[in-house]
């Protein structure tokens, strides 16, 4: 006789109306925990995505009712892509009831909840995230958008998922750098957030390295939590959701340079955590020894924490575009592990002699 | 000397966290009653709408930020021209802070609206609107949205403007035509919502007729103030709202027909309604007499009631395409004067028998 199957384990964590489902193994049960009021799927995926996909498509049978492939990499996030799924759902019969699935990266969470949260004026969707930093994060929390020529992320809305499924055994799947960028996220938590993760993290990463399954399992299941709570109390990202942004305002200008290329958005925030701590320190704000545990704790993830920088009136310009929507600048820095706040008013030279501390050309 | 200049007449009618302001001469103080957290606007408007721009320009001087020409027409609810328009904010210098103002007819507002739901997800607008229909009905509610080749409105959201400003002496310079389009809606309110004004215009719409100033105000804030409470009942659109479709089952169908081309909303619903009336009637489940009140009160406000009309089978199949993005075929029937119900499982049959009766060829 064979075996009795183990029941997969899984984790329910409440979000808005929804529920993130955090286990191993579910996407082959993916018709018990992802929702449609009419019963019918619209699913939108990259042909990268497949193995996630595909036992999703396995599950859901014939109630999927439109299979868009979408392309992937930043290019895919347009308003011409949204117009595109968009036509392909109405053409395959959409109706008010129904509801989307995006199975991959931020690229297809992005695109399909924009255009979900738009199509008859907002029909339900679906995020099932396939990379570290999309369960711990991005997919999470609601925020849709596309790009413009003139940035990132210009247009978009907030609108929440249904359900997200994360099932961590995609993660095993996944480029050995994508998943140690994916990292990055869990480290901002892990410094901003809580520092039980943060004691848990520097004790032993090995387990999360190796891709366990059962260490990944409770970590995304933490980091999920972490953002939906954040989330529920800050939905439209002016109170403390603005403490999630700890090591971005560096991280987005560096992904904004050439000179940058090639780096992914995990790498370039931990860069930008370690230049946020220094400032702390620089300004007597924190507690001592900051710099040194955030540069223990990145590197132990496999995370490079002085990479080769861009010039210093790069960084400096590309920071001022990245905050050019807002009044003034605002950075989140550490008062100590667990105590982000908000600070106004950090000028160019106090950013300029970190930079050059890190190796940047003045 | 000469004498102090008369106050103008306005009415607040608070609308969720905003206002709608009604009355005569507002767009010269235009800045009393607009709102932007920055204090900066982005305008928004076609040519034809120039008698009403012109002022607001002039009221807000170096407060506008971008003065945006926009096309008129239904072809320019598209999301090339949300892009447009968005690129067009950017490149202005647009903050999260600053507002929109949409001046002129419906496709200005439901553009605009849309542009700024979805612009940095979400910046403030208000909307001015300058027609009859415009102002009892469309630029309330925050229904915006744009046009697909494959249907009108079929992206969009339910984003609420920040103030709604309704100067009725705008409507001295509407054609006649496009004027009296606009009482349809009017009407509407009358016969599904308010008694007391069906009873007044019943009485005497000569005043109305007359674009007499003190008699459009009230009327105008009457609608305003239906609209707006019941969207704060029921902003989703999913239960009270829908009485505001009656007239429409028709008359969107109607409007989508070729052969029906060159006549207005207004006039569609116009139809639309006697439409309802007599499908109650056939079905014995309204009161005696609901067709001849509602051809007599539309005739008044000089709107067709028996237009030529397309034949019966293109007008069943427009009405199930307009009807595709739901699940069953609901229709909203009157009991009597004020008492919506919507109604569901109306036949084909019992359409095409009221359609034939009503002139269309079988």
């Amino acid at each position: 006789m064979s075996p009795t199957p183990a029941t997969p384990r899984v984790e329910r964590i409440p979000a808005g109306e929804g529920a993130i489902w955090v286990g191993e193994g579910l996407l082959r049960d993916a018709s018990r925990y992802l929702v449609s009021p009419s019963g019918r799927f619209l699913l939108v995926s990259p042909a990268s995505a497949r193995s996630a996909s595909d036992p999703i498509r396995k599950a859901l049978g014939s109630a999927v009712l439109l299979d868009f492939e979408i392309e992937d990499g930043e290019a895919a996030k347009s308003l011409a892509n949204v117009e595109k799924i968009s036509e392909a759902a109405l053409a395959a019969g959409l109706r008010r009831d129904d509801a989307f699935v995006a199975v991959g990266g931020g690229v297809a969470t992005d695109v399909t909840g924009f255009a979900a949260a738009i199509l008859l004026r907002g029909v339900a969707w679906n995020a099932v995230p396939t990379t570290t930093a999309g369960m711990a994060d991005a997919a999470i929390g609601g925020k849709t958008a596309v790009n413009l020529p003139e940035g990132k992320n210009l247009v978009g809305t907030f609108y929440q998922p249904v359900a997200v499924l994360c099932d961590v055994a995609a993660l095993a799947s996944l480029p050995d750098r994508d998943f140690r960028s994916g990292l990055g996220e869990v480290a901002k938590y892990a410094l901003t957030l809580d520092v039980e993760l943060l004691d848990m993290l520097e004790r032993d990463p090995g387990p999360i390295l190796a891709r366990d399954t059962g260490a990944l399992e409770p970590l995304v299941a933490r980091c999920a939590s972490l953002k939906a709570g954040t989330v529920a109390d800050d939905e439209r990202d002016t109170g403390i959701r603005l403490f999630l942004n700890y090591g971005h305002t560096l991280g987005h200008a560096l992904e904004r340079l050439e000179s940058f290329a090639g780096r992914s958005h995990g790498e370039a925030i931990a860069i930008g955590m370690v230049f946020a701590a220094r400032l702390a320190e620089a300004r007597g704000t924190c507690s001592p020894g900051l710099v040194g545990r955030t540069v223990r704790l990145l590197t132990s993830l496999g995370l490079e924490t002085d990479g080769a920088l861009p010039p210093v009136r790069d960084i400096l310009s590309a920071i001022r575009m990245d905050k050019k929507f807002q009044a003034g600048v605002r950075l989140v820095l550490l008062a100590e592990v667990g105590r982000p706040v908000v600070v106004a008013g950090v000028t160019d030279d106090e950013m300029r002699t970190v930079l050059i501390e890190m190796g940047a050309a003045g």
